[in-house]
C-alpha cells in the first residue's frame, strides 16, 4: 500500500494505491511551524538544513509555515572568510531567500495554530534567535522564541532542532536531554570529526543532559517531547546530514 | 550487493558488501564543478536546488568543488516583497552563503580537471550568469560560463541543467534539446502548475528544442550530453524538485 498526498502541504487527500486500486482518503495534515534566523551558516540558518527540513516535511505530508523574526541580524558576515562585513540585513527578508518569499514574521506565529515547531542551525541560532554567540553560558533568548518554545512544551506539542539549536531547548527547558553529536574519548574514532565539541560544555552546565549520537541518528526526549540531530555540527557529508534531519522530521510528526 | 564510498568527496575507496563479505574497492570519483550565481531565487541561486544538486552528488561519492563569478550581483532584491532593494552584493560571496564558505572564483576554474559540470536554477541565471533578464532573445551569457560550457560541450563532458539554467544551453548549442516542464494543452490538467510557461519559447527561438517533462522527470539529450530537469519552474512540492533534480545527478554522472 502507498500513500500519496494529492496537494502536500494541504493534504486532506489523499491517494490510497493497494495492488492496482486507487482509494482517496481525508486525513488531517500536521502543522508544522519552521523557524528562521536569516539565510548563511555564519550569521543565520544554515540553508542546507532548512533546505532539508522543507524536503521532508513536504514528503511528510506536512502542511508548513515558515517564520523570522522582523529585525536586524546581529551582524553580516562575508561568507568568503568568515569575517564581519558591513552593512545590515533584516532577518526576515534574508529568511525569505531560503522560503522563496514565503515566510512570516515571527511576532504573527499563533501557537494553537501549529501541532510542532521545527527549528534548523547555523549561528543565526546564537546571533538572531538569542544571544549565545557573545554572552556564551549567560545567554537570554530572543522573547518571541522563548514564547514560542514554553507554549508549545506547556501543550505537549514537539519541537524538532538540529545542529545548534538544540541550546535554546536546554537554556529554556532545565532538565531536558538533547544531542549535539557525538564527543568524548571515542570522538576521534568515529567517522565522521567534531569541531563544536565544546558546545555540549554548555548544555550541561545549563542543567541539561547530552546524549552522544552519530550524524544519521537523533535522541527523541519523549518526555519532554524533545527531537535533536547534530546535522553540521560535524563534518559529515551532507546526505548524512540530510538523512539524519529526514529521521528527526519524521520522529517529530509522530509525536504530533 | 551495496557500494558504500569511505570518503564522501575523495571517494577512491569504496567498500563493497555482497551478503556478508566486505571488499574494499578503489575506483576513481566523478569530479563535478556546481556553478553559483548568488544566494536566493529571486537574484542568485534557489537554494533549494542548489542543496538538492550537493545531497544527490554527496550520496552518489562525487568530488564537488563549487565555483561563482567574483563580481557584482546585477541587483538585491527583497525576497519579501519582490522587489529591488538598496545596496550592492558581490555573487561569489553570497554563493558562498550555500558552500558554506568553501566557493571558488569561477575566473580559476581549470575545465580539464573536472567531468561535469551542472548548474541550478534561480533567477541568478538570468541576472548574474548572463543578461536574459534584461535583454531576453537577444542575451549574451558571461564570457566565463560561455568559455565553460563550450569547453565542456566540446570535449564530450556532460552538462547537468535545471530550472531556467537550460536557457544557457539554449543560447549557447544550438540545436540542443533541452526540458523547461511541462507546457502545451495538457498544461492545465497537469498535476504541478506551471507559471513561467513563456521561458520554453525562448528555446524555440534560439533553435533549440524544449521537451515536455513532469517535476520528476528529466531529458537526457543524449548526442550533446546534456541532463536537464525543470525543479521550481513548476508549483510542484518541494520533495518532488529535489527528486526531478536526483534525477538529473544520476544521468548526469552516468555520462561522465
Amino acid at each position: 500500500a502507498e500513500l500519496t498526498p494529492v496537494h502536500p502541504g494541504k493534504p486532506q487527500l489523499y491517494l490510497l494505491k493497494v495492488r492496482n486500486l486507487v482509494y482517496t482518503v481525508f486525513t488531517m495534515a500536521k502543522r508544522v511551524a519552521v523557524i528562521l534566523s536569516g539565510c548563511g551558516v555564519y550569521d543565520g540558518t544554515e540553508v542546507n538544513e532548512a533546505s532539508a527540513i522543507l524536503v521532508h516535511l513536504s514528503r511528510a505530508g506536512a502542511k508548513v509555515q515558515m517564520f523570522a523574526p522582523n529585525a536586524d541580524q546581529m551582524h553580516v558576515v562575508n561568507h568568503c572568510d568568515g569575517k564581519p562585513a558591513e552593512g545590515k540585513r533584516n532577518i526576515l527578508q534574508e529568511s525569505a531567500r531560503i522560503g522563496r518569499g514565503e515566510v512570516t514574521d515571527l511576532a504573527k506565529l499563533d501557537d494553537t495554530q501549529f501541532d510542532a515547531v521545527i527549528l534548523p542551525g547555523g549561528f543565526g541560532v546564537g546571533k538572531n534567535l538569542s544571544d549565545w554567540a557573545v554572552k556564551s553560558k549567560g545567554f537570554s533568548v530572543q522573547p518571541q522564541v522563548e514564547k514560542l518554545i514554553k507554549a508549545f512544551h506547556r501543550a505537549g506539542k514537539p519541537l524538532g532542532m538540529c545542529c545548534i539549536a538544540p541550546i535554546l531547548a536546554a537554556k529554556l527547558l532545565p532538565g531536558c536531554e538533547v544531542t549535539m553529536g557525538f564527543f568524548g574519548f571515542f570522538c576521534r574514532l568515529s567517522v565522521s570529526r567534531w569541531p563544536y565539541a565544546q558546545s555540549t560544555g554548555i548544555v550541561k552546565e545549563m542543567g541539561g543532559k547530552h546524549v552522544n549520537k552519530e550524524v544519521e541518528e537523533v535522541h527523541v526526549d519523549a518526555k519532554n517531547k524533545i527531537v535533536t540531530t547534530c546535522a553540521f555540527m560535524c563534518n559529515a557529508p551532507i546526505h548524512k546530514v540530510f538523512d539524519g534531519i529526514g529521521l528527526m522530521v519524521q520522529e517529530t510528526l509522530k509525536l504530533a
